[in-house]
């Protein structure tokens, strides 16, 4: 992890602009807007505009879908946000889901202590990516980046502080040594970047969890937390859900809901949010099993994500060396966002500890009785459990292209998978008179039960398909003099632009096997 | 609304035992679990399983395609629950979102003030119950209920009593004198239910918002609260959505999303829960217009529950006389509950109230430019806003019923419209061997493709289908000997449980056929 950071920050100048275009495309084009963006935005936190909410919907959708539907023995649920504050305490978030702050004592503004850390080294990671740039430029054509980077002494040195730096700081935050984080801070001299004074206090850990109150009366309320994972609500259903399902083991259960944390940084748009959205599904196995289960749901996931063709060079898995209290095994499949390669989805084994500890708290039993084996047991479980919001910005942002058409032009294009896609198809009039409006207005009157479709009458017909293309449309209707003699209409293809005549009655069956579901996780 | 209270009481006895039925249903087919029930539950609280999740999206899923899909000028919108802070300055929730509380010295419990009140008014109407009971039973076939009710000396007394206390509350109630609430708690002798003692606190108002931290810095925390309604989400939101989407008055945005209210007393199952989901369209027109779009809405809405099917008998408009301050005409559409009449959905003339006092707050415009007036304005709005979870209990609660079959047998059936079933069709084996299993499993993984399809095996078929009608599935399909020579097999209809034989391609368009939202809207 720590290494990776220095990977990252090499590839950030031209990912930076990227990650901008992305973060404009997706207001200008009505996907994502800042949160209570007229009050200057709530930090973290994004709301899903008019396409946002539609490519979030069928993402969810395709989720659900492949997962719910197409596995006989994968059930869904939906548990609330708001759970018995005990929940908490049997899955070790309150003891345990800390980050370390520290605070300036002059500016009285507070800080990640890693990231201070980690900006440090970014600043020294700059100074070497100027130095390369410089010579660079210098030599032109015969510079040797590889040769530079492993001899200039000023890169080298550079590059070796940060690693050691980095190293340092990974061991004191793995031995719980908070001490030393703040010794490496002041070791460094880093300063407060609001006021510049270097006058810390300790780092401590504080909870991520958000807190609140059931309950208007200060004495008798309890203190509850706005959940920080989807995953508890399964599991203290897990006993409900089998019974009166009678579920057999192996069976899953998969969910799809917010969940809250309160990051003290959160910067990367809305791959960190304050209030995101995960996509999960446990699998109850049975002890032992669960090596091979979780062999089987790597192949799955990874078939679901390359059923959807957003790149296989965009995709790459992380192994994990260090596993989690409850974890046995675990995998990252990491996508390549603009700005580097970061976790879209975690499959986990989580052997029994959760179902345990929940037994344990609770007293009540969490257990499959095995007819064949003729006994009970607690389940192991593996997870899958993907970012919804992740989801969305590793689709949108790989789905967005600047595109050279070859002919001086060049037009923005959002090659959003059509099953995906928030509008199916826009029905244009080519002119706004005619009788051709009203023919078009049929066709999206017709088309509309069955698809979501836009019409757009307004601006010359080349800007209307440009519009359409930076939205991420994937078929363009259009309807001129012609359709009135013949009922035949063009069919414009967003991604090839190629333009086919077809007669108005076909228009409904194109679009459906663009969007068939079997076709789509069919194929891959 | 008072007098309500005393109709609703009197339609309750019978209520209770329909209103029993549903609660224990809902669980035992995996519809509705209590929140964290292993640790006892978090009152008001409630999980959907994994048949309750199903129909859940399945509502949604209805609502969003006939408001945005069905219309061109309304899209959606998905606005985060956590909002900067002022938008619930803006809304007035901040200042007037309360609830009048009172706590008893002794036991230092607390209660809403009115509620305490209305428990001892239900007090007076079980009496007056009982001596209804005594006089039917004493009188049989001769027993006149009006005219017993309006001339038995203590009945008569109970009920004017009651009207006179209930009358008194809201008077107080409105006029905010929390001082004569008070006055009536200790007039009326009433002790808290748990201790018995009557040494009471003053009554104050308490705010029905949770509130939350952001940032873990006591110092530098802001207050943040968890939206209590989803609409300021798409008034904060009107220029993005109006600019990006280019869209012209009239035009409407649709959102589904939670919200949550601290209510100190919330007992009526999923009807009033602390955390719930809302399905609600705002809708922009020119000022002066408003009027004519709120009855354009009232008929669209009525004909949308309409074509569900519920019950023509279970739907009321009760229209408000008494207005909300920022709206200029309301009305609620009521469903009879098992507890009897209650507000499902409300459609409001909201004026331009929210748009005018975000603009005053932020100091940003939120108007529409009217290229053909040449003048700008802000919009007024028209809200339809109808509860999720009410509509699932209305939806379950009437399709849920016990059936005389006239031959000395009777079922429980769960008559729920098809396109809102969680399970489609079920495939059934008549028996588990003979290669019948096998054939059933095909049938199932090609229907699975378009359809949410269950597969069962255990117990005799008859028992079978009984399960499926509890559960809510429309149709069940039986693979017997016979579906071996000749590929048919025979498709049960929940409702009618009339049984034909059909051949195995012709399944899937039966189902299609039965779940066409084209179909189904388009009835109405």
């Amino acid at each position: 992890m720590r290494y990776a950071a220095i990977l990252y920050f090499c590839g950030m100048a031209k990912g930076q602009d990227k990650f901008k275009q992305v973060i404009s495309h997706a207001k200008e084009y009505g996907y994502i807007f800042s949160s209570s963006e007229i009050y200057d935005g709530l930090s973290a936190v994004y709301d899903y505009g008019q396409n946002g909410v539609e490519l979030k919907n069928n993402i969810k959708n395709y989720w659900w879908k492949s997962m719910v539907q197409m596995h006989e023995e994968i059930v869904g649920l939906d548990a609330a946000i708001l759970m018995h504050p005990k929940t908490w305490t049997a899955s070790g978030h309150v003891n345990a889901f800390n980050d370390p702050l520290i605070d300036n004592k002059d500016s009285k503004k507070r800080y990640r202590a890693d990231v201070l850390v980690e900006d440090y080294v970014e600043k020294l990671e700059q100074k070497a990516q100027k130095e390369i740039t410089k010579a660079k430029k210098r030599f032109g054509d015969k510079f040797d980046e590889a040769e530079f980077v492993s001899t200039h002494p000023r890169v080298v040195k550079y590059r070796q502080q940060s690693q050691e730096i980095l190293q340092r700081l990974g061991q004191s935050l793995n031995d719980d040594n908070l001490a030393d984080v703040k010794a490496l801070i002041e070791e460094l001299d880093i300063a407060c970047p609001m006021s510049g004074s270097r006058n810390w206090t300790d780092v401590k850990q504080f909870n991520l969890m958000f807190g609140t109150k059931l309950g208007a009366s200060a004495e008798s309320a309890s203190d509850l937390y706005l959940r920080p994972e989807t995953a508890q609500g399964i599991f203290v259903n897990f006993a409900n859900v089998q019974k009166t399902g009678r579920m057999k083991i192996p069976f899953g259960i998969a969910q799809i809901g917010k969940a809250f944390r309160n990051e003290i940084v959160a910067r990367q748009f809305i791959f960190r949010q304050r209030e995101f959205e995960q996509m999960e599904m446990q699998y109850f196995v049975k002890p032992g099993d669960e090596l091979k289960w979780f062999e089987h749901w790597k192949e799955i996931r990874t078939k679901w994500h390359n059923s959807l063709g957003l790149g296989d060079d965009n995709y790459r898995f992380h192994d994990h060396e260090k596993l989690a209290h409850y974890a046995n095994a675990a995998t990252d499949i990491e996508f390549k966002f603009p700005f580097g390669f970061k976790e879209l989805e975690g499959i986990h084994s989580r052997t029994d500890f959760d179902l345990k500890a929940h037994e344990n708290l609770s007293g009540k039993k969490l257990q499959f009785y095995d007819p064949e084996m003729k006994e009970s047991y607690v389940p192991y479980v593996i997870e899958t459990s993907i970012g919804l919001d992740r989801m969305f910005l590793a689709v949108f942002s790989s789905a967005l292209q600047d595109e050279d058409l070859g002919d001086g032009n060049s037009r923005t294009v959002l090659k959003l998978p059509a099953i995906l896609a928030p509008v199916k198809a826009a029905v244009l009039p080519l002119l706004k008179r005619d009788g051709l409006p009203e023919i078009a207005r049929k066709i999206v009157d017709e088309l509309k039960w069955d698809f979501n479709i836009d019409y757009d009458e307004k601006d010359a017909v080349g800007r209307r398909y440009r519009r359409q293309d930076a939205a991420g449309t994937p078929f363009c209707i259009t309807v001129d003099h012609d359709t009135k003699e013949d009922g035949s209409v063009t069919i414009r293809h967003r991604d090839s632009m190629k333009q086919e005549r077809v007669k108005i009655e076909e228009l409904s069956s194109i679009i459906a096997k663009s969007v068939d579901f079997k076709t789509w996780l069919g194929q891959s």
